[in-house]
């Protein structure tokens, strides 16, 4: 069972950038507990990081008749990009939303999420465990 | 370590309520399922549900001094409550928001939450795992 | 076949409350008269206010599976409760919203309602007479 | 007691026209019911329909000083006429907005009324007995 | 020298209609107004009363090439009929735009006209003098 | 195959209106091209130009039963006449929009359409070629 | 001269509740001075606090006809509770609305009043002492 | 009978400034031309030019019990200064608001009135002729 | 101890300005009560009114660093003058702003203040009282 | 004769994205009927899709002073990117606007286009002839 | 070669106002800085600073043929006096809009220029070096 | 002392797009200027354009720990990318906004953007000079 986790622009700074916000965990740090959660619950990790949209989106594309399911954490993007939003309902993979922070006691352009209704559903909030709860949620509506 | 549940109004109906949005497990299903985990977790869970703001209010109060946190699942209330906000400003318990559904994919009034900036994070639209894994969160966020 | 008729906050107040505007009939003059005209109609009338919106809430709980229909009159509630608005989802009685006063014709805050798009329709602006005019229409819907 | 009962744009279309939102009924069965209506509480018909907003405005002219009160069912013309507002502004005669449809139901544009404020007060969304209905009221109100 | 004065729907009930807002003259009395401030200016007046848009819009159209001036008041239509805004921008005659009462003191989609940046200039407020002051108005403009 | 092309207020103006805007080419003209063209294509065209909205709202009514499918250029009232959606929506005859000006180059209250969303598609901005344009892409809708 | 005190929800929390905004004060602390404030200016006190909205509706109702006047700190309530506001329209006590910080420099949603307008005046920002001025302001009022 | 005629800021510099707006005419040939029409009126004229808004304001106060009526063309204070219109308001006089431009075809912050709703009526577009069109209406008013 | 009273533009008509909206008593009245109940607090009175908004800006300069505190009733300036607020931005003297009306119960431009946030209160709606319970709110705060 | 035919994000995904807005053919399928209608009409074609959004712009700058026009489909981009408007600002080649679904008919996002109006038009909803078409319409305004 | 530097309401208490904003340099030591620049340009300098809006509108006006170029700090004033934006409009010198502070990092109303859009650019957030900066930019456009 | 000098999208084409706007330089003129005057500074110039947002983004990245300071004119981006906006707060090198235009006198939405408030400042509208006019800025802010 492979699944896709897919990184937005800015994300290869984590750790150094706004570490009152976003911790101190690298995004290497992340995909290691992500790899390690994969392996518990039997799934390959496809792991990506770009600071290119139109990297990201061609991205979403491989993942068609692929993957199972995907992590998708857009950052900006998540507020902006229309065309990653096609890229989501064009490829049709479940996919859960995460987030480190808490979007939502954020600044109001950062409430908004373009991909949100696309997704089984959304976590945010928890840092690193973020995504090893999304990996859960994605087990779960892949299997049952 | 005491966890409060608190649960929001019309939630007493649920597997009735709109299943295909809610899903058909009931409210009795999820408090089991809730239990489990915290005792997998080391945390005795305090249940609630009212269809009564002032219940759920006082339930908040209640909260001060003796729990560890909360998960806050407050349906409708969660978009039109601001004393229930006001409550849970006063009493500053660390709390987790869950939904049932995946609130973002929803009608325009049901996507803006007046407690979602005093929570830790949310987790939305895995059904009663919402909740499980709400409780995880919690747990991390308490004991580290 | 039962009806239930639900009445929101202040209802009790009628016929002290702004004359000019609700009249001076009060609230047993306006049961008097649905009972009177459920009696012509073949219908029992389960009669409740309520200035405790869980109270009101719990009233529609209690219609399913026993009521065939319901008048309601949710007086500020149309405009605020969107629990109330769940509570008329999740049970799917089908309702009549009525008003005493022309609500359109009043402040903006009473022109939006938040209960009537699941109504079968709604009678507004004819004093005590829109419950039985209401009650009439309800009569015809669950007959044919 | 003369009762003009006037019809807006596209209603001659009745049966034909979105019968899942209008019904089945044609207007030549809504005028038989409503003149049948009309002979039980002892009113004179005016019936006219109009996909012209000059004619229409000129038959509200009409009524002045000679017909008691008035069923107004414009259509589209409800959410667009400042004209037709004005005829009625300008003539005063007491009517009763009606719509076969849950209009509060419908598309946000047809959920503003530009004549409901004028009005003595509305009933929409019981179809063809939304006009037996307000006929019903418009007569208690010219009687007493 | 030709002057159209094109008058909207409704002003043919001038007088009766709200006369606490729009004066006693009936129209007769403000034609002849009209017509006597013409002669004393050297105009000759083409008087049309409509509550038909297409007539006035073609009524505009006649204009062309004919008249020198117009005075427009299309009462409900100045806020809502682009169709007349377009008559006006291909035909090209210069008019002013005139109300008999002060718009700008009434509701307030009253108080945006489609029609009054396409004209020299706008007199409102002064019943029937407003429309010799406008007359005034054009003179000087067509001749200096 | 009979095909209904419908021109709103002012389209008879054409070649003389804001010829900056609009071209040239009189609504003559165009009539020529657009027979010419539908002759190519084995159409037979029912040609109509109406500054009364309640006669081309009729136009539509006749189209029902005997058209193939429908050009609108409703000039205007593309942008305020919800009675023309509504007699569009009644017939529901396959129509294409079509407009002599690029319309998104133009005023804001000129760029939102009330009819488009129920058209096939959209031609706008080709001058008389918009109407040819508009009538292939009928012909292959209904062909094929 | 008996004068009703409403304090809104979570108003029991006071001297605990975020303190920095609303002081250290306890409720007690403000019900023994205003009770002291009362009995100087002649008063006898109603002092009652719920976290109940249809509790403090029903505190209201109670004030009719025996109440000279009424204090009223509906806290979240004043922002959000069109009930409220129903019951002391329909009641038409005289008020003071009194606020224990400024809400004019709070967050937006807490600088609309649904009360302000219906009360004398409004006294914000002075912790305890709003409670004792606008209780001197209101027995002014009454004897003067 | 003393008549005010109220000039507001930047009007001195009239016959230099944006001529292709305003013309060129100077103030000095206004006052001269209002002189003239006060004169066959029988009005005398008080006339102020003022770029002090304080200034402005006291000049309306000094109107009270000694002016019958007022002109004024607050220019951009017409937009902006509620104090001005708070003087309106307190003195009472009758007034006329005239513009020299056609205000209604310029900016959008240039179309709204503080002061429209106050003034007897509205006079716009004609250049100097707006001031001697308003002058007789003014007198109109104050005789009539 | 000095305290500074600020008074805005139009105030030195009243008893004559709107007396059923700011009542009968005069600026000079009000003075006499403010420097008698500013007697009894031990507090001496600097009293300003201007019609000129950079005299008052230069009253709040002149405060500094010489007054304890301020009462400001800026008028219409509380609605439109950032240059007041930047003045008491800078020189950041303790104020209370206070109205003579229900500035909440009056047109919506009066009820956002620029101001009030940075205000110690405010006290509205109580005629000359809210200056003199204004200044004991400002008495208390200096002195505790 | 060198037309320049741009494809924006995801279209290189057509026929298995959303077929039952898109339809079935592929971005290969659309580019043989492109070449063949170009070939028809003496046009040489340029052809090019990106899921890169600086790849389209600098596709945009090759084609100045090389191409005679373009066919512009940017997807997604159409409505949120403002570099690829600046870059057919800067550049200035004729260009047809095209889409293939009725872009009227779907989310509001997607009904404002940041290209439309530097476009010599737009034609949208007719699936591939959407292109053939809009070529034609190019051919037609490059040679005449 | 003359330059008018025009300084609004409130700069003259800099160094004392807000430090952490406007830094400590009092408005003397900006004009020293100005004049030595000026010197360094081959410009001489008129300044002035007025807290009276109506002293400054009139320091635009001696300008007009006398002046070369300005700089314009008008604080708050740039956010809301149209009758300075006339000033500059009707005298049209080239001016430069010049900020101490970073306007564009404060709040929303002080982020919208009323004067900007005349202005040939605009220099904010150096503190005093804005005024330098700023003449440079004015002396290149006059001499270039 | 090395300073990063960003350029966004279409820049390069300067000199050739829209001159009337932007000016006849060069973007490699401007990069000339900008090294001279940088080298008068003790600047080391590092200098990118970039057509690709994830380039400019990793060139934002690459300053980190290495750069002093940054001119960022970030084209359309400045208006539009969340994601750039992310890369200048997580890297947070001081850095000074320009622009070649006024973007003030443009269309509103170049009137927003979203660096601006990271910036230490913003230079506007002075062409090829608003970079060495920031490079000073910037030179000043990073030596004291």
């Amino acid at each position: 069972m492979l699944v896709g986790v897919l990184n937005g622009p800015n994300l290869n700074l984590l750790g150094r950038r706004e570490p009152e916000i976003y911790g101190t965990a690298t995004l290497a740090d992340i995909e290691r507990a992500v790899r390690a959660e994969g392996e518990r619950l039997g799934m390959e990790i496809d792991w990506i990081q770009s600071n290119h949209e139109g990297a990201l989106i061609e991205a979403v594309h491989r993942l068609e008749g692929k993957a199972a399911g995907a992590l998708v954490n857009a950052a900006a993007w998540t507020h902006t990009s229309l065309a990653l939003r096609d890229a989501l309902l064009a490829v049709r993979v479940p996919f859960v939303e995460v987030h480190l922070s808490n979007v939502f006691a954020r600044e109001p352009e950062r409430r908004h999420s373009l991909l949100a209704d696309l997704a089984i559903g959304v976590v945010a909030g928890f840092g690193m465990q973020s995504y090893t709860l999304g990996l859960q949620a994605l087990a779960q509506r892949i299997r049952g």
